[in-house]
Parts: C-alpha cells; sequence; structure tokens
C-alpha cells in the first residue's frame, strides 16, 4: 500500500503556475476521474471569488463518451478523497463529472472571453531515470501508469495564475470564464460541456497548449492542422466450441476482427485531405482449443476536414458489419471519443499576435505534426463561432525533454510565467476591445 | 479455317463400341453442345428401333445450370451440322436441349431397367505426343481445347454397343432405358432430365463409369465416396475511379473477391465429413490505374452429405455478401452447377455382383478418390429411389495412359467389349427377376 | 486471503477412490503447478512400499513445454506447502517438475505392467449451483477460476486405491508402475517424462479415461480417432509509432496477426484425414492512437495422423513468417504443446476385454468425439511399442452431469470402484501371463 | 477485314495541327507501336530539314518498360505498314523502337531549346455517340478499342506545325530539338529515351499539355502536383491439383494474390504526402475444380515525392513476397512503368509567362487532380536539370468535352493554333536569350 501522504511542496519558491503543475504532476488522474484535481482547481478559484458551476451544471452526463467503469470511478474518487481533494466541490462530481466552469466579471459588462483548460492525465508510466527531472526532484507521479505526459498539469497552473492576476488588478470591463474541461485525451470531454451552454455566450475563446516542440519564448497564434477523428469499440460475438470435437459449431469472433482489420487498413486515400485510419487493440478467445466466441478491437479514424472524417467512419462501420457478415457473426460498434476540426478566426489570431508582441515573445508558426494530433477544443471553437465569436488554438513555446505521450515528456517551467503573462495580456486587451 | 470432312474411319475392324469411340473421341463437345454426338446416337438407336425421346422432351431448359452462350451454341451447332450430325433430331436440340432418352421395350411387360451414359467432353487441350495413342492412331480431338478426358467417349460406345445386342437377342419381358445425358462434367445435365420424368418409372438404375484407377478385368459393384456438390460463379459489382484522381471516388470489387477467397477458404471443418471449398478462379480489372468495378470468381463446395454441402454453400454464400458489404460492393452469386450424393442399394449391388461374376471380371472396391469426385448420375439415382427402384454407381476397369482430366488420358479399349458384356448380362438379368 | 485450513473431509465413508478424488476436487492444480497432488500422492504410495521416483528422476526439465511463468510456479508451490503438501517430496518438485513413477515388484520377476494416471486440473471456474454435486456437497474447487473439469482426480483417486489392493494382496510375479504426469491439458507433460525413461521396460501400458460419454458399467477396451496435435504461441513483434503522427514509421503486429489468422484458417483439406486448424486467442495492441508493436497469437493445428499434423504445422509456421513479412515484422513461433498419435495392441485389446468381461462390464465402442480429441499418454504408449511392449487407451464408463471441460462437469462416482476392480483385474491378469 | 484505305481527309482547310490532330485520332497506336505516328512525323519533319534520329539512335531498347508482345507488335507494324507509314523510317523502329527525335539548328550557335511531345494513345474505346465530334465529323478512331483520349494527337499536331513555322522564319541563333516519345501512359517510353542521351545538351526543355481542365486561351506555366509511380505485374505461382481429389497437393496461387491485394491496400499514409496505392487487375485460375497455379496481378504505387514513393514500392514488393510465402508460392514482380516527379525552374516558368502574356493567354494555376496524375517528362526534366539546364511542364487550355481517358474526350482544336503561337514565341525568346 503506497503512502497516501503528499510528500512536502516540491516547489516551495516557485510562482503559482509551477507550484500547481508540480502539485498535479505528482497526482495525475485520467479523464473523467478528475476528482482531485478539479475539486482543488474549483476550491482555489471559489477562493478568489470567482463563480464556479461544475458536476451536471457544466457538463451533461449523457454525452461523454469513454467513461471509466463503476468501479474505477469508484476507486479514484477515494483515493482523491484521501489526498486532499476539496470537500466542498469533490460530491457533486461523483460519477466523474469533473467539469469546472469558473467566471470572474468586472464591474461593468463588456466582451466575454473564454480560456480553456484540460485536466486530464494519461494512463503511461513515468520515468524514474534519474535524468527525468520530475523523478530526480521529486514531483513524479505517485500514481503509477499514470502521467501527465501531454502537459496539461502546466495547462490548469496557468489558468490557476492568471485567475490571481485579474483578481488581484481587475479589469474594468467584461467578464472572463475557464473552461476546465475533462477527458480531453480521446476527445471525451469538451462534446459532453457544450450541451450544457458554457460557452454559448462567449466573444473570443482561446485554447492555449504548451509544447508543440515550440522552443520557449515563442508563440504560435493558430495551430493548423488538427486532425477530426472518431475513436470506436467493436466487439464481434459469435459462437464458442470445441475447436477440434465440433468446430462446425463455432462461429470464431477473431476471424471477423482479423478481416476487420485488413478492411479498415485499405480504406482508400482522399486526395488533397490526410486521413488515417488504425486498428490499435485486438483481444479475443482464451485458448487454442476453444473457437472464441468474442473479440474486441480499438480502432480509429480521422481526417483534416469533419466531414472526410464522418466519410471515413460510416465506411469504416460498414466494414466491421460486412466482416462480420463474412463470417457469421455480429458486431457492436460504439463511439467512445471523437472531435472535430476547427478554423482559427483572423480577428482572434491578430488579438493574440499582437498581445505576443507586448510580451516579446516570438511568432512562429506550427503544425499539429508537431504534436497533437487533435483536441476537442474544437468543439468549444465550433460553438462559440456558431454563436458569433471568434476563437484560436494557440501554441506557448516550451522546450521539452521527450515528446508528448511519452515516459520522459517534461515542460521548461520557464514557459508558464511566460504563458501567463501572455494570456493576461491578451485577456485584458479583448476586455478593453469593443464587442467583437 | 478447318477442314470439316471426316478422316478416314481410326478403327474399322473394331466392334461397335471402339468404333464409335474413336469417331466421338474425334469429336468432342463440352456441355448442352453436344449436338453431332446426341443427335449421331439418337439417329443410331432409332435406326435399331429403339423409342427416342430428345429435345424439350428429354429434358427440362430451365433446370439446366450452366448453359453456354447464345453464341457459342450457335457456332457448336453450326460446327455439329458441318460435319455429320443426324439431321433428323438436331434440330430439336437447338438451343442446348441435347438429351436424348431412348427406350427398348420387350413384348411382354416387365422389370424397367436403365442405364446412364454421359455425352459431354471437357475443356481440355489434347496432347499431341506420339506417345499418346489417339494422337499416334489418328484420332485424337480436332476441336482443338476440347477433349474426352474422362472416358465418355467410351460409355457411349458401350451404350450404342449394347442397344445392338439386345435388339439382335430380345429379351422376353420388360424394358430397358438409356438415358444419355448432357453436360455431366460440372453436374449440370441430370439435373434437368429429372423433371422431364425420364427416371420415373425405373425399377433399377445402373450408371456404369470406366477407368477410376481400377485395372482392365476389374469391376467396383458400387462406388463410394461420391461428393456433393454446388459450384458457384460470383460476380462482384463495385464503382470505377482513376485510381490516383479519385481513388475515394471508386469501389474496388477485386477487394471484396480477395477478402471473399480468404473466407471461403477459411471454412470450418465438419468432423467425420468429407468437406472441400476452392476458389477456382478470379478475374477482374483491367489496368492499375483504374479502380475496378467488376470481378468475377468460380467457386466451389463439397461434401459427402448432401445436407452439409447445402450448409457449406450457405455459409459460403453468407460469406460472399459479407465481404461485398465490407467494400461496398453488390454481388451476384448464381449456382452454375450442382451435384448431390447418392448410395447404392445392397439389391442392385447384389445384381451388379452376380453379373460380375458370371463374366469372370474380378470384383474391387472403389472409392471417389480413385477418379470421380462427383456425379450427376445421382440425381437419377435419389429420383429411381424415391419412386421405390434401387440403384447402383459402378466402376468398369481400363487401365488408364494418365489420369482422369488430364491431357494425356486414355482409355485401355480392351475394356470396352468386357463392359457391354457385363451390361448385357445385368440387363438379362434384371429383367428376368421379378419385379422389385 | 481465503482460508488455507481445508474442511472436513468430504467423503468419510466412502472408499479410497472416491476420497482422493474429493481431496483433489477440492484443490485443484493446473500442469506443472500440482505440487501438493504429486506430493501426497507420492507419500502415500511410499508409505505403502511403493518405490517412488519424482522431480528430474522422473521428468526431463527442458522437454517441457508451456511451463508456467516463475511467478506462477512460487505461488503454487506455497498455496501447497499451506495447504497439506508432503514435505518429505515437495522439494524435489519445485520448479513444475511434478512427475511421479511409482513402481511395485513382486518377489518374483514377471511382466511389467504400467498404468497411467494424469494429475492436472484445468483453468476453468467451477459451477457453484446448487445442482452441481461439488457444489452442494462442499467439495467444489477452493481455487477459484480452476477445477477439476476432465476426471483426472479419479484418475488418480482409482490408482492409489489400487496400489492399497496390490499391496494388501500381492501378486507373485511382475512389476507394476504407474506413471502419474503432470500436464496433460496441452499435451506438455508425458513428453517429458519419456526422456526420463521411465516408460522403457514396459510390456504392457494402459491409459484409463473416466467418462467419454460411456454410461457407467461400460468399457471400451480402446479410444479410436484420437488426434495428433500441435499448440503454438506466435508473437508478432513490428515497430511502434504515434498512429496519426507517424503511421508510415509503425509496423503493426496485429496486421500479421490478422492475415495469419485468415491464412491459418485456410489451411487445405487432407482428403481421407479428419484435421483441424484453429486460432484460438489474439492480443495486441493497447489504444487506438498507438500502431501496436506486439501481439500474440495461440493457435494448433490437429490430424489423425502425426505425419499429417506434422505437414500441417510445418504450413502454419511458414504461413506465420510470411504474414509476418508481408507487414514488414518479426515473428517467434513456439511450441507451447503436442502429442502425437498411437494405436492399440490387438493384444492389449484383449487382455482389457478379458477383465472388463470377468468384472461384468459392458464392452462398447468409443470414439474420440465422445469427449477427448487428444491425450499424450500417447507418447507413452510410442515408446512402450517402439521398445516392443503393448498398449492401449481405454474408456471407463462413468455417467457425466456435463461435458468434459466444462463448468458443471461432474464424474458418476460409482464409476470408481468399478474401475478399480477392473484395472486389479487387468493387472493380476496381465502379470499372471507370460511376457509378451 | 476492315478497310486499309484512309476515307478522305477529315480537315482539308485546317491548318497543320489540326490536320495532323485529325489524322493520327484515326490512327491511334498505343505504346511502342506508334509506327504509323512515328515514321510519319519523321517523315515530315526530314521533309523539312529536320535532322533525325530514330531507332536505336532514339531510345535504349532494354530500358523500356511494358513493351507488347512479339505478336502485337508485328501486327501493329503491318498494320502500319498498310496504312500510310513512312517508309523511310519505319524499319528502324521495328520491335518498338517508336521515338523521334527531332533536332534544328540555326546559322549560328546559341541555346539549345527542347520540346517533348508524346506519341501513344489509350486502350479505351471511343464513343460513337453522333454528339462525340470525331465520330460526327469523320475521325473517330478507325482501330476497334483504341483511342486518342489524352490529347497527344493534338500534342504532335502542334510539334510540326511549329517545325514548319521555324523553317519558314529561322531563328539566327540556337537550336530546337523535338523529343516525340512512344508510351507516355504507363511511364515507359521517356526513361528509355534518356539513356540514349537525346536530352543531355538542353538548356531549356517545356512539356506542354493539353486540356487539364484549363478553358482554351489559358495557359499554366507549371503543373503541380504531379506523382511518381511504380506500375508492377507480379504472378504468383502455385501447384495445380484437383481441388476435390487433392486438396492438399495443390498451392493456390489465388490465395497469394488475394493477401496481397488486402496487404497493398492496407499501406500506411505518409503524413504530410499525397501517395496512392492501388490492384487494378487480378486474372488467376480456370475452373472452380482446380486448384489454381498462377495468377496475375497489375498494381502501382505514386506519391507525390520520389523517395516515399520508392518507399511504398519496397513496402509493396515486401508485401507480394510475403503474401506468397504465407501460401508456399512463389511470386515474380516485375516494373512495367514508372515515373519520377519533378518540379519546375522558376527561371523556366518566368520565360513561359512571357511568352503567354505576349501571345495574350490569361495565366492561371493549374494542378493534377486537374487531369494528368503522372507524366514521364520528368524523366527529361530531371536529365535537363542534372545538366544544368532548367524546364516546366505547362498546361496549355483547351475546353474538353469530356474528362482525360474516358471515351467521350475531345479538345477543343481552337487551342491548337494558340498553343503553336505560343510553342513558337517561347522558342524565339529562348533562343535570343543568353545562354542560361
Amino acid at each position: 500500500m503506497h503512502d497516501e501522504r503528499d510528500p512536502q511542496d516540491p516547489a516551495p519558491q516557485a510562482g503559482t503556475a509551477v507550484r500547481w503543475r508540480r502539485d498535479l504532476h505528482r497526482r495525475p488522474e485520467v479523464g473523467f476521474t478528475e476528482f482531485r484535481t478539479a475539486s482543488r482547481v474549483a476550491g482555489a478559484l471559489a477562493d478568489l471569488g470567482w463563480e464556479i458551476r461544475t458536476g451536471t451544471d457544466a457538463l451533461s452526463p449523457g454525452d461523454r463518451l469513454g467513461v471509466p467503469s463503476d468501479e474505477e470511478l469508484t476507486a479514484a474518487y477515494r483515493r482523491a478523497a484521501a489526498s486532499g481533494a476539496d470537500e466542498r466541490f469533490l460530491p457533486a462530481m461523483k460519477g466523474g463529472n469533473t467539469a469546472v466552469v469558473a467566471t470572474w466579471r468586472a464591474q461593468a459588462p463588456g466582451p466575454a472571453v473564454g480560456l480553456r483548460a484540460d485536466l486530464d492525465a494519461l494512463p503511461i508510466a513515468e520515468s524514474g531515470d534519474p535524468g527525468h527531472r520530475p523523478a530526480r526532484e521529486g514531483f513524479r507521479s505517485l500514481h503509477e501508469g499514470v502521467m501527465h505526459a501531454c502537459g496539461h498539469d502546466g495547462h490548469v497552473g496557468m489558468a490557476v495564475e492568471l485567475a490571481e492576476r485579474l483578481v488581484a488588478d481587475p479589469p474594468p470591463t467584461g467578464s472572463v470564464t475557464l473552461l476546465l474541461q475533462p477527458a480531453e485525451e480521446g476527445g471525451r470531454g469538451a462534446r459532453a460541456m457544450v450541451p450544457a451552454g458554457v460557452a454559448d455566450d462567449l466573444d473570443l475563446l482561446i485554447a492555449p497548449h504548451l509544447g508543440l516542440n515550440l522552443p520557449t519564448g515563442t508563440l504560435a497564434p493558430s495551430l493548423d492542422g488538427l486532425l477530426a477523428n472518431s475513436k470506436l469499440r467493436a466487439v464481434f460475438h459469435g459462437v464458442a466450441s470445441h475447436a477440434s470435437l465440433a468446430p462446425h459449431e463455432g462461429r470464431s469472433a477473431l476471424l471477423g476482427a482479423a478481416a476487420a482489420t485488413l478492411a479498415v487498413h485499405g480504406m482508400p486515400r482522399f486526395p488533397g485531405h490526410e486521413t488515417r485510419v488504425a486498428v490499435g487493440r485486438i483481444s479475443g478467445g482464451t485458448s487454442s482449443n476453444i473457437v472464441p466466441d468474442r473479440a474486441e478491437m480499438l480502432l480509429e479514424t480521422r481526417a483534416d476536414e469533419g466531414a472526410v472524417n464522418e466519410e471515413l467512419e460510416a465506411r469504416v462501420r460498414a466494414a466491421l458489419h460486412g466482416a462480420a457478415a463474412t463470417y457469421g457473426l455480429t458486431v457492436d460498434v460504439d463511439l467512445i471519443g471523437g472531435v472535430t476540426t476547427a478554423r482559427a478566426d483572423r480577428a482572434a489570431v491578430e488579438l493574440v499576435e499582437a498581445a505576443a508582441r507586448a510580451e516579446g515573445l516570438r511568432l512562429v508558426t506550427a503544425r499539429a505534426e508537431d504534436g497533437v494530433a487533435s483536441d476537442d477544443a474544437t468543439a468549444f471553437m465550433r460553438r462559440v463561432q456558431q454563436r458569433g465569436g471568434v476563437a484560436s488554438y494557440i501554441g506557448i513555446g516550451s522546450a521539452l525533454a521527450a515528446p508528448h505521450h511519452t515516459p520522459s515528456f517534461d515542460l521548461d517551467e520557464a514557459a508558464l510565467p511566460l504563458g501567463v503573462a501572455l494570456l493576461e495580456g491578451l485577456v485584458r486587451r479583448a476586455l478593453a476591445a469593443r464587442r467583437h
């Protein structure tokens, strides 16, 4: 049994963003289990005077995808309760409703500015190598097999420090809303917050991401090439029988999975588009002498345009059903994650560029290939754009020790204060602007 | 243009069976194009005084499978007309109705005995090697690419000589019916004669086959292991497009054919049964830069029990449709041939054994593996058995120069008079017996 | 932690065979972990005065297949030590050397008779239904997920009772050897005992099996149709990469497994032979956005003739390597189990028949389809036959509650005393015979 | 037998380009059979005083790909001889050496300018619909199944008229070389001319193409997006056997082709690149009861970068060999066509733009998607660039009745004089320039 008491604060002298980042890094929580993370952020922002919506006020539970099992949710909830979750907000999050929406309002009305930060970590075992700074400096993950390997800990840290600064020196007009979302990985959380209306009245939405192969001190005012995706789980059902005594009575679920795997990988190219198809996992059967009656596949499609991804997904679904029919099987196909694409608005990009120049950051171009293939912030962006607002997904340079989603990933923490300053400048500039 | 005049009779001194065999060997005709063969047999038997039914009196055209194209039928008809067909019977056979049923009746009523002989040749190019007797002795096939490589020429020869002998020395009671069927290869002819009622009133049916790896002078009174089969043609229909400019607009029919091929070969074993599945031919597409919109497959199933073959055929059809659906295609599946199984009746076998012993033939056991996997004589046998008669499929030994269905196949003609004697003895014995 | 103390003896009044059967039923141990079973049998037989060979004296460790991991072996060893293993014999079995060979010798030399009994259980969760007698009467498996679902517990029980009877009333000449083998399931144990020479000097070997769909009171003096088999584990190795950012850098191990699955199932039929091929399990990959670099398959071939099985295995191996090459992968293929076939000797069958008649058992015919597809007793049989002895695999009728290898399997215990009597009569008869 | 006499000149009043275009349109010849086309062009240019190289002086026979069979070459040669081929040049072209290189030299030395024109037609049956102008106006193809459906007839027509004009009004310096290549379709001809040195000393090479979805009166000074490609023929060799009597003795070539088809279509995407893979044709086997011992596939890879195409081709080859090994087959893989990519040089583009503006043509942008996926003019372009020259592939607008490579394709002939004028202006401008 591991020790549930936290070690000493690993960054006593650092700024708020870095201190939060290291605390969260030590306590990573995967999608929809961010009970400690979300409740603590809610508590800190509430203490600063921000309005807080959480639980079912901040998301629509039925619109979540890929929610963990009750057992996993319960275990994570208990662990959070035992390791510093904020009891004021924890109960409302039970069952995985771990979204937080925090709003600050100026005295006078004005533009509504939104910022997205994502709360979740990844199911990756963090490196224990002494060359890996979190290991060396004592803030390596305490949760074996789970890791902040994409920088979301930094995103939350920057959001909290920004909140402090706005409270300390309040702008005269407008409002700021922090959209703290669960389950960005897999594209499962933002889609559930949109129906709760949390992005409906924003004039501007900015979704910042740290890293992306951009050096510390640079800023990408928009990120091109994000792909829409659909993540599917297919379960083939056949008939078990003894593979030697009665092979003809069985219907092998693995044959369906095998044929589907080849068919999915054989989807055609779409000229002029980036597309992807992948079968990432197959699991079926028990021993060699039993015809397997169940096989599960995880697979995904991606495309640089939502409609193309939808077409690919439709063809993949047809292939799964066809492969099942070929071998006398049935198949259940569930969407367990999915994001769409979104384009940056020129007005938003210009505002970001102005703020970056004011902070002395060097403007650069970034592409999805630099590290983030898809992001469900696009669900918020599309909603804001539909309602007349503008949006951009921006990259905040931070030299990386290793690529995103790998065991030795580490941020350059020097990027955090730069990021906070940029976001602060951007918010103040946006609030001072005339309403778009 | 090759010379349509026949060369000299290649066997002037030989008996009727051998002379007919050599004449037919030189003029082989594939299934449903046996215009010359059938009309000449009909003419010869009519001249002997046998009653003749032919054309649609002897078969039901709509029940034929795998009928050649109109062009092929017309060309074969013309060739027959120019090379000795019997003009009295030819016109009724137009369009491929090339069955002949010949009946001889004794003065007094008595048992009805039937014998099956098959008329068709194979699409195989006959060897021209001097070591191959038909080549050396001048009766090699004049029809390039077509050959009597299964001994049907001998079957017909024996039937004609038997007819002569019965007329020469008529039994006092009963009747004999010769079922001269088209298109045994592929299992396409007998099934069309059964609905015409030609086997309905037989008390005994014998289907003799020459060869089967049995030495000359031996006789197998029944043949075990004949397999039921279903021969299918599947045509996959997709959508053509330029494989480089618009691959996503195409639907490759070849992908469906490929997936179906793997699925068909993956049909399970049925314990305790001999089964077979095979894809024998695929043809689709034109050039590498066009997504192919059509692919044709020939395939078959077999089993040692009709019901197992039906189950296999049903699964194969499901696989074809499933594979089509997998790739966004449609598929048309046609049954182009098919035979069932039949078991020999003990009473028939005993009669055969008695006749063989009387003729000094050595009784042996034969199995389908010795050379004939399936034979649609089983359609006649099942009909006779359903109506209360008995039947057997018998093997008449004839040393072979090379296996059935190969370019150097050749019968030992010494077997023909032995076969005629056996059949004559058998018929006389059966007619003398009380009605079964 | 479950209670390691055993409940009360579930069969205090029953005979030795039944009492042992129930004790072992409650403590089932899978192949090569039969530490408690094997050590207790060794102890009981030693106490009766039989010579005991065990550990590496009874098997050749390097010839075992499918040995569990060190962790599994250690855990099972500890469990056995805590639940009644015989400490005199346990240490020699460490590491999974759980074979026991026990020999009794008469005063005077004479024939050497061998009997095989198998010690291992199956990885099947036993039914807890009250209709299931072991559950109702308190001897259901205490080891969750492991069950004596093939009757080996009864085999061992009969062997112990037989040993008691021979000691109580010793025959005057000859010797009896009990071959108590581990890991019959999967065909992994006998092959390792043969090289230790334990079957080298036997004049007669009998391998009895209970059940097989034979009613209590019947006896099958030989079992036809046992299939040779080869059980393989194939591990495909590819290259992992991000499925969206760098799909071209990855090599999906699942593609190899999928293609191999279709190819293995597409192995041709062998006319005249029963053959089987099956892929029973595939496991590979983690999430949909990672190209999977590892996939594991379990598969098997079977045939009614050893040489045909070898040919099938060779083709399957070729298919695995070909499929790997097709997708730029490598594959490791390990034989993890395998048995050959063996035929019963007429002399052995006659001896069994005589003994059965003397005991009033009804002689019946059994086939492998009745419940046991393969058995590695054939390895002992072949060895005995090679050295000039004779052998048979016999079925002792015992009405079953459910088929072999299912969660509700249960023997009719009334068969056990009948089986012991048969074996005793058989042994006495064989020892009394002249040396073969 | 069709009439070899040509009908009346279909364009008596038209300019040279149109008259030639219509004559060639009526007599289309596929790759390496352009005996009539090439010999007549050579004759006409020789008559104008141009130096002619043809036959093995203009190409290296061993470097050709996809050369037709001897029978096809002979038949085409005879047809050409009987329908107006130029007897002075025909004999040197025997065997398919149908390249022509024609050079004009000014009095004084100067820049060497090259123009590519392609001679071959496509195996497409031309529309006979009255709405199709060549049908309506009497210059529809006389060669059934062959058609100028890509506009090469216009390319040759423009080249001949350009040659006339240059002779009529000779520039003072430099030289002009017309590279009249066979077998552009499939990428089979240019690669054989490069080793003959015909492009070695050119300072500028222009490869014009008519159509490409560009309206008449427009000009694209370079064409982006041409793909490199590799066209392969794979022949799988197995073992034939009777599918029912001896399936285990056969090795089905179709199983290899099927598995390879699925594998080839499953090649991964290369992020940031356009790639293509396609199996366009499979043909194998004869009837359903013979295990097919031969199957032929036509397939291709394409990519927007030569190195990526090479990687794809290598993987496809590995897949073909792996699939063969999977099923106990061998496979022969031949490259039967292939082109690389080339980029336009800025200097060449500027020259084209200047000429176009001078002729009043509207400059537009074209992409490969507009109609030409690949063109082996890139082989000449790369050679010229390697030797220090510059090159561009240009599009000359010509409104199309239907897309390239379809039965109703037709040029707007009004584009031909515009194209000739452009090329004349371009050549004069280039010859007047200082040597690059």
